[in-house]
């Protein structure tokens, strides 16, 4: 637990900002004594103390609900999907520098740590003064970690920007960082896509969640704005695979062969960047792809059981592959409707080309018309977007029946680089560094 | 469990919709055999039986998950608050009837005890022909019941909309049924307010709310649309007093001292519309107020720990009344600011008026400015909105410092009956009857 220091260590300007550091549970309370109750820093009610950061003593977050955020990969993509998103692009603002976008990311790592482990950002406690903000905007003061998981990516207009090199990083970007090419059928919107940076928040509280992006949100402002943010209120994937398969809102399960987060081989060949892949400094990292699929529910909702079917090449109350009984069975992809989606998408059809999933259902209400705005916000990580997504794409955007139902309204392309491997590290240390 | 029989016999038009009538569970499968095999009544795969109405053998919903449908008051209001909410404001269409509408909330009413009671919609199994499409959506299939709530509203337009009685109803609208005065500072999206219907779904899993509005809302199609409809990812209030207030988005507990669910005294004085209040069909209801509040989520963000307890009059971390220690200490109204909103709105500052609250946090993304579209969705319940939350919220629109953070954006107002008390009963059977 002397993380927690040198990790603060690693980041004087933050400590300075706000005159006092500790660590304490989210399980503490914060809380200004209020009137009546005389005025100064001792005065901090029922909070047990908040310490100088030489001092400070961390408490162990909540048991069982605490996902490690240091490792040799990023948190949240081969970790058991959570039950709930929010997802969030940023853009970075015009008067940012190469120095204010370092000093962001190193507090945004120091935030990350603290609230993944279950606590609050900042001191966790009072403030230098009643007459300063808050650290933590405070709504997920006494709810545990509840998995959290905090996944950061760098966009393609991060590295170049209408032929602009803004942060010196023009010759770092990938090869494989690619703008996305247009698939047909696309109908993009483009304040739903793209973005400079982007922040995966995946929790099994949405309140939990909401708080993370909204903090780093708020540690951003003057830094970075949020371009798109996007709620997801279910997984429609699993990468755990003795858990029941999630159903999208189709009503399908669409996730039974996803990578599971246990299988270092698979995730070795088709989701982890190696070295040789691109720069070093996404070796360990990963390619995340995000898109926002609308879903056309009510047209879905009056198609026969029978073209549903014929549609995903599955039975809808098992799941089972066409001609098979159990959900698990090996499809045989002969005996199913050539323009089905698992007919198209299964790696047997594409020579083994796998993505790992971890996209989730949305509902962000009504549009214009009446009809629920609602479908599937696809992430997939992958370790070369251009041999992964763009093919798989490609031919579905083509073929796939699904197409009759669904239609991509937003799209987003990220270079997430490997994990924080221990406190003092930052994100982006080795891109920035 | 001969209810679900003797109430599938009270719509048989539902029936007859659909040939076949059957109640199974959730956690049995539906599914179409599909290709290869060959097709048929008896190609019904894993379902272990389609049968006709009268060979019903209902199979019980999960254990410790299920709220009673049928009883003397609509489940969902004193109900404990379930985590989520899918709410949604429904207009009857211009070719609707007051037949079709009759028909519809027998149907609604069918659905609403299946949903509830962790069943499909309809058969729950294969329909009468592959060809046509499932009864139920089936993306909730597998889940338990998740103390899934439906109730169901009435709104004044219902009665009469631009002078018109389109349903034979204006005589029977309660006085109490007011079209809300516009308080000061409200700035209402037309599109987020009103609604001749409305169904708040509660449930501890979104993914069964949005399920259960979302198949209403397909039952309806040709007559109800779906005016708008708000997901609640997070209750802000809880009607059990022994559980942990949950913080809104300001990271404050405002809830503290709502109405409990099992406080029948004050339940029958501030919630249950009683005899003589109004129109004997309402007796047993309660009167619906739907507030979409923003919260300038930016600004308050920015305010210092002490403006905010300022604002509240309240500790942020403890949620104590300013001057006291704990949470639940009673309040000293004259210790704390004038303007504070704990001080304001208090019953002893408004003679006992106390609504029952039941709102949820909410977050819809990201406005065009970049800027979180978050806040509250406030849910109150109450005898008499002429007398509780008209007068409450005039007091706290002109002088309420939280409004200095606030804006009412969305409003709306419902009768909600009293509940379906057995099987063959239906939503409004007394209004229409």
């Amino acid at each position: 637990m002397d993380a927690e220091n040198e990790q603060q260590n690693g980041t004087p300007a933050a400590a300075d900002a706000t005159g006092t550091r500790g660590a304490v549970s989210r399980r503490a309370v914060i809380g200004w004594a209020g009137a009546g109750v005389a005025l100064g820093a001792a005065a901090v009610g029922s909070v047990a103390a908040a310490t100088r950061q030489d001092d400070a003593v961390p408490v162990a977050a909540p048991v069982g609900a605490e996902v490690p955020f240091y490792g040799e990969h990023q948190a949240g993509i081969s970790t058991p999907v959570q039950d709930r998103l929010h997802f969030a692009a940023f853009d970075v603002s015009e008067k940012a520098t190469r120095e204010s976008l370092v000093k962001l990311l190193k507090e945004w790592t120091k935030a990350a740590a603290a609230m993944t482990g279950g606590r609050e950002v900042g001191t966790g406690a009072v403030p230098g003064s009643p007459e300063a903000p808050p650290d933590d905007t405070g709504e997920a003061l006494g709810l545990p970690a509840s998995r959290l998981t905090l996944t950061i990516g760098f966009g393609p207009s991060l590295f170049e920007k209408d032929g602009v090199d803004r942060f010196g990083l023009q010759a770092k970007r990938p090869e494989g960082l690619i703008d996305l090419p247009n698939f047909k059928g696309d109908k993009l919107d483009p304040t739903r896509s793209g973005g400079d940076l982007c922040v995966q928040a995946c929790a099994d509280d949405p309140q939990v969640a909401v708080h993370a992006i909204r903090n780093l949100a708020r540690i951003g402002m003057g830094t970075v704005n949020i371009r798109w943010s996007q709620l997801g209120f279910g997984k429609t994937s699993s990468t755990t695979p003795d858990e029941q398969t999630p159903r999208n809102l189709m009503g399908f399960k669409d996730g039974t062969h996803n990578i599971a987060g246990t299988d270092g081989a698979k995730l070795a060949d088709h989701v982890w960047a190696a070295p040789g892949d691109g720069p070093e400094w996404m070796t360990g990292g990963s390619y995340l792809v995000a898109r926002r699929i609308r879903m056309h529910i009510e047209t879905w909702d009056r198609a026969s059981l029978k073209d549903q079917e014929d549609t995903f090449g599955r039975t809808k109350g098992e799941g089972a592959p066409y001609g098979k009984g159990k959900e698990h069975d090996a499809p045989d992809l002969a005996a199913m409707p050539a323009t089905s989606h698992v007919a198209l998408a299964h790696p047997d059809a594409n020579s083994g080309l796998m993505i790992l999933r971890r996209g989730f259902s949305f509902t962000d209400g009504t549009d214009g018309l009446g009809r629920l705005d609602a479908g599937l916000f696809f992430l997939a990580y992958q370790r070369d977007t251009r041999k992964a997504f763009v093919p798989l794409q490609q031919k579905l955007a083509a073929s796939d029946k699904l197409n009759e139902y669904i239609q991509h309204v937003g799209s987003a392309h990220f270079a997430c680089p490997a994990g924080v491997r221990k406190p003092g590290e930052w994100w982006g240390q080795a891109l920035f560094g």
